[in-house]
């Protein structure tokens, strides 16, 4: 298999803990020749959960990529009732980025792809408006504009869905799109739609939390990167960060600190979900180093 | 006056923002031989108030303590509307201590006050419970107990607010004291109660902020020190700080952590309390450097 | 004068402490109509010097611009021997980047510039390699090669510089350029030359600071951004940022958290010079909030 | 054995990284009825070493503390070369402290210890001053001077080492120790003395760092905790954090500033300590979660 000369695998699992698990795991691999280039378990003692990534070399490995997952499955998966997905570095994930207006947090995504920073391919970016398309153009990404009204909305979400599966999408960053998302997309994309939302949740959800923040008086501002979920700025939070604010700040000065703040949180979030080091169960995140 | 050697007069004030005030109170500073040694402003252009900081020498000052007041009203006070209040640095602020069972932000305050890093006298701790009379005696600062029924809290209050007026306190510290305090003791320290809350304040008001934090997923927890007021863990906010939380943390990792954070924050707010760098207005506080 | 209507004019100012500083400059300022918008002033107490930042509106100022610096010195400057510069917000500053073949920071100043959030212009990019030459063009803005050798450095510089006063540039930005800049640009950029480095300077300075922060074990990393002197590494800093390691993190993951920290931290530094707040005095810097 | 309940055990382990370790102890934990309750690993790919720590519940263990150490070198330790390490939780450690004048790290460790906050024995503070002799009879804790002059060192230290062995310690904290520990002690307690310095090493070693930090400029201080190795100031970092600061900030603010940075990072690398959570190789540490 020389194409995978350099390649690795990773399993992201969870299931009730048990004993042996981790002996069960490691040795599986073992058995097989996979050398581990990375593990980090996690036992939420509190649930009584397993959880587990693994990632190990494919060079030498004896199960060819299609064979892993029943492999694993008749081993160890059906035993433990083990929850796996597998993921290969030699696939690059396909994500759609959603914008409205506001561009900071769209060009720092695109510089990250087109510089080869992050492994990722951008077929498509989405907006509910055209401002945008400039920065698209200029970066060669297909731009689609589908404008959202009271009465459009569902035949609208319905006709951008079709777009990202026709572009074979794995998943969706929400690069401050000013639209909230519904069911229609939700459950098309469990877990894979990543939104930025401008507070330190759940401090300031909803709406204008920059003007909510200055006139509650806080002296820390934040940004919260999160799975999203039906219920509005409540799902699982991937990463936060916070800066420090004053008297001396305006509203608009919170805007302009919370830009750089956003862009931030958003990419380790989205770095984060690029390198498979993300869990959601009840509806929280399980994050590995 | 030889007593006044190396001693400072500070000056807090705010009024309607108009033009000749810096100019005004630094030349009234200068025509009474008054060296700056802090001079800081604030303009709160959305609200059109000023605020303003001036610290200067006594030694060589024209004009005796006392008679500061009357002669800055009449050159400047009453023409722009200026409210201010006057503190001088050889009166030490005389700060209690309220507690219930925890005992790090009461250990964390003793010991700055012992060692001499702060200037602050501490006539009295109170307490709703007996647990931590062993820490005041070994400090030997006053322990009273006044145990909190549903009966009768009205009632120890006002003999708690006895207590205080006795013994001359200027100010209020809640260092992890479990009760909620009423109005009685309130109006009779109007922003002079500093309070610690466990959270980031807004996220997670109220009870039980690290089960709450752990409950929401989130990946930072904080700690909120404020001035009290009748709207419960709503009043100004002298200072936030956080500290990054991940999966692994359990609650109890939650409290251990954030037992580090409340007792810094609360430091840092007394300190600037101390300092009379902080000013109230609206609900929000300036806090001068 | 309509076409001042919403700018404002800013006076940086330096000069031996006296008495009567801020009376004076905020006196000369209401005489003449002006609304003080912002005043910063510090008073390093040790050296004896006073430092001042004043911008005030010029809609209803009664000087025209080119009438204010002779104004003030007659009515101040001479009187107390103060160094001043004055900035008019409606004069975009020019800035000149320079690169090599990373292009991380230059994605995001381009970025800055391009979306507004900048009110600069960027005349040309300098590198010293033609690797960014497509992200330039993309940008649109003018890329210029000077490839330098051990035996054409003074000789490129020279025709750099040419460059540089041809378009008028202000001051220029290394934005990871990996080549020390000699006197002949110093010179004709003082304290106008902002480098980024790429670790908490005064560790780790000199070249391969991640590896040498990995070597040694440190659990922080950090960058620095700094105006550039004749002393490598060691020009006044501007602004410094830090972000937490673990054993977990190899050089490779040093590199790319540290990414992040250079854009932010050179972000931050460009910005404070923009808005013509940063003064240095013997090698350091003040920077006003 | 009833004794154990709820007690647990730690193996801190390190070796050339070699396929089926994780697997090999997990199996030998498993086999005997282990519990496992923290795993955490680290193969360090540079140096090709692999570290554990993993901490299991010994109710219902099959085998004595005092036999877990010969079976796992027969089944595992022998085979793969480890270098090991066994904790019970029931063994309380034994912390010396040693001070000279500055008493806020010394307040905040008693402060700890003396509330049950650590599970930590402290049988004896050394000082070369009797300045803190008050803290430490207040909190209960023998107090030791050992004056050192030019001529004496020697001679004092190896008197301290006596008393350390006879108080049968198990490490030592120098918390603001201002004396540098010769060979004489630091080969009796390897990797088990903990000084913190005041500055974010490797920037400002030596003496007086604030002072240098002040004269540098630099926008952020901080503080190192670290094992003490016979070269001053560059033993392996436990942790590190800093604080930002400004042009404002004269040395005695960084110097309070440092305080609560010092107090606060020499605890958590104690804390680390205690949790047998750190482990050094070629002079870096790991140091788990």
């Amino acid at each position: 298999m020389p194409a995978l000369d350099g390649h690795t695998a990773t399993l992201l699992m969870h299931c009730r803990d048990q004993r042996g698990l981790v002996a069960g795991v490691s040795e599986f691999l073992a058995r097989h020749g996979g050398n581990i280039v990375y593990l980090d378990q996690h036992v939420d003692t509190a649930e009584g959960v397993f959880f587990m990534r693994v990632e190990w070399e494919l060079t030498g490995f004896g199960l060819a990529p299609e064979a892993i997952g029943p492999a694993f499955d008749e081993a160890l998966g059906e035993r433990f009732g083990i929850r796996w997905r597998l993921h290969l570095s030699e696939e690059w994930p396909r994500m759609a980025v959603f914008v409205s207006r506001l561009p900071h947090c769209l060009y720092d995504l695109l510089s990250r792809w087109q510089s080869g920073e992050w492994r990722v391919s951008i077929p498509v970016i989405v907006s509910n408006h055209e401002d945008l398309r400039p920065v698209a153009e200029q970066f060669g990404v297909p731009f689609h504009v589908f404008p959202v009204t009271a009465g459009n909305k569902a035949e609208q979400e319905a006709r951008e869905l079709e777009l990202l599966q026709e572009m074979e999408v794995e998943f969706v960053v929400l690069a401050r799109y000013m639209q909230v998302v519904t069911p229609t997309l939700i459950d098309a994309f469990p877990e894979r739609i990543i939104n930025i939302h401008h507070s330190f949740l759940p401090a300031f959800a909803g709406a204008r939390p920059y003007h909510a923040a200055h006139a509650r008086g806080v002296k820390i501002i934040g940004a919260t990167s999160h799975y999203v979920t039906e219920e509005l700025d409540a799902g699982p939070i991937i990463e936060q960060d916070v800066t420090t604010i004053s008297h001396r700040d305006s509203v608009e000065e919170l805007v302009r600190k919370g830009r750089d703040l956003e862009k931030l949180v958003l990419a380790r979030a989205v770095w984060a979900h690029l390198q498979r080091k993300t869990l959601v169960y009840r509806n929280r995140t399980v994050v590995f180093d």
